[in-house]
């Protein structure tokens, strides 16, 4: 059992859109992603998911609207329902709180789907 | 579905060891604490409880070890580890993740237990 600092864990990888595993709580996994550029739309049948913004800032587009999330704010996507994750300027770094089953790109599979996300 | 600033949310309340619910993700929930001085020795049967302590440095005692948790750090305690927390200086801003099913003072009841805590 050890702490983790964020900023020590965030410069352990380099890679967007590739989570990595910093923790489990019971069936629930705390992630550390960095992103930038525009994901892909995509929804999660059964996982809520947990954004919490560290650095820069993240615009959720969902159908009907956008949400800019910065540092120290964090958002719930319910599942269900479809959202795009979007860093604006240069990149941003989230933490991620979400069950352990979540895939990254929840309904869609493509080449950004990472299905054994690495541990920091 | 509203996104939360830790700092807006963190300033709604000012009482100490009674965690604020500020979200759910599936079984798992996202709360929010005041620590000042020394909580009780406790342990959670079953439920594992990840600390992220945002403001304020928070000494994590261990029946073995003490860890100090800075602000960007986090750590996890698992089911059956007892430990007790203590906010060193003057206070500190903890977001707790664990199963919705926790009760803060664990095994333990005393006048600090918060059964039903109430949300953000």
């Amino acid at each position: 059992m050890e702490k983790i600092n964020l900023a020590q864990a965030f410069a352990t990888f380099s890679d967007y859109w590739s989570p990595r595993v910093a923790g489990d709580i019971n069936t629930a996994q705390i992630k550390l992603a960095k992103f930038k550029g525009v994901f892909d739309w995509h929804h999660h049948e059964h996982e809520d998911e947990l954004f919490l913004v560290v650095s820069g800032t993240l615009r959720m587009h969902f159908r009907d609207r956008d949400i800019d999330i910065e540092a120290g704010e964090f958002i719930i996507v319910p599942h269900g329902v479809e959202h795009c994750p979007e860093a604006l300027g240069d990149e941003c770094h989230v933490v991620l709180l979400e069950p352990n089953t979540t895939l990254n790109t929840g309904n869609v599979t493509n080449d950004r789907t990472v299905r054994a996300p690495s541990r920091i």
